[in-house]
C-alpha cells in the first residue's frame, strides 16, 4: 500500500520552516497504519531535516554552523552563476540531505517529543519549494 | 506488508554502540523477504549511522572529525541550556542523520561486508535512546 | 509490493558518476506505480547522493568542500592502513551518506528537474562498488 501527495512551501530566504503538521495531515490521509513516511524536496539547494522543535535558537545556531560547513562567496568555488550563496546552498544540501524517512505507527508519524520536520532553505532569496510526501505500509 | 518494533539503547555518553544484531533480529521477525528496513532514533542529539565494523579506530577518528564539524562550547552558540555539548550534539545529528534505510533480501539485512549499524551518541552523559525499526516489503 | 536489483559501478577513483538512468531502469522494471526507490551502496568509503545535474562545476566544488570536511592524511587520524585517503573516505561517507530514497510516481522516479543520482567515490584509486536498488509500493 502506498499513498503520495505533494505541496509547495514558499520560503522566505535562508532559514527553516516547520512542516510537521502538513506531513502529519498527509500521513493521516494515507490510511497507512504501520509503515514509513518519506518527505522529499525536489531541489538541490535546500534540505528537509529533523531537528529540535522547542528552542528556536537551535535553528539559528545551525545557520552559524552551516556558514562554516559551506560558506558563501568562497573564492575556491567555480560554480557561482546564481550568486554568492549558490554553491554554499549545494554544499549544505549534500550535508543535511534532501529527505527524511519517519516511522508511522497507528496511522500517525512516530516522532520523538522534540523532533520537528523542517524545510531548510539554503538560498538567500525566497523560493517556491516542492515537497513530495510518500507513505508506504 | 509492514512490521515495526522499538527498543531502547542505554548509551554510555559520547561514542558509538553497534546495534546490527538487534536490527537483524527485527528484520527476521518481520517475515519480509524483499524490502527496506528503516532504523530511526527519536532524538535530535544522537544519530543512527552505517560505518566500518572492523577497525574501532575508524569510530575514534569520526569523533575527532565531529569535534571540528560541531565543536563543544563554541562561543557563537546561543543554545547551551543543557551544557557545552548541547548544540554540538544537534549539529552532529544534522550532519550524520537520525536514520538509515537498508535493503532487505531473502529475509536478511543486505549490508556490505564491512558495514555495521551504530547508535552514535553525541551527548557527553549517558542517555536512554529509543530506536524504531520499520520493515516494509 | 517490493522489487530489488543490484549492479556494480566501476569508479575511476575520487569523483562522482551519474547513475540516474540505471536507477530509472530498475524503477520501470519494478512495475511499482506509486512508492519509494531506495538506492544503497554496500560500502563505507563512498556515497550515493543527489545533486545538481546541469553544471559539472558543482561536483568539482563539492570535492573542494569535502577536502575541508574530511581531509586526506590528517595527522590526527589513527586509521590509515589503506593510505592517506582511507579515513577521509569514511568521514565523507558519514557526511554524504550511503543511500538516498526517492519518490516514485506513475512508475517513474519523481526527481526535480535539476536532481541527478550520483555514486560519489571518496577513495583515490578505482573501486568496484555494489549498488542495491529497492522499490517498494
Amino acid at each position: 500500500m502506498a499513498y503520495q501527495e505533494s505541496f509547495d512551501i514558499h520560503s522566505r530566504g535562508r532559514g527553516s520552516i516547520e512542516i510537521t503538521s502538513e506531513v502529519a495531515r498527509v500521513v493521516r490521509a494515507s490510511g497507512v497504519a504501520i509503515g514509513l513516511a518519506n518527505v522529499f524536496v525536489q531541489h538541490t539547494s535546500c534540505s528537509v531535516v529533523l531537528t529540535e522543535n522547542a528552542d528556536p535558537s537551535v535553528r539559528r545556531d545551525l545557520e552559524t554552523l552551516a556558514a562554516r560547513w559551506a560558506p558563501d562567496a568562497d573564492p575556491a568555488y567555480q560554480h557561482d552563476q546564481e550568486g554568492d550563496d549558490d554553491m554554499a546552498a549545494h554544499g549544505r544540501n549534500i550535508l543535511a540531505g534532501a529527505s527524511v524517512s519517519i516511522p508511522v505507527s497507528k496511522g500517525e508519524l512516530r516522532l520523538g517529543t522534540w523532533q520537528g520536520i523542517y524545510l531548510w532553505e539554503h538560498r538567500t532569496i525566497p523560493h517556491r519549494r516542492r515537497i513530495v510526501v510518500t507513505v508506504v505500509g
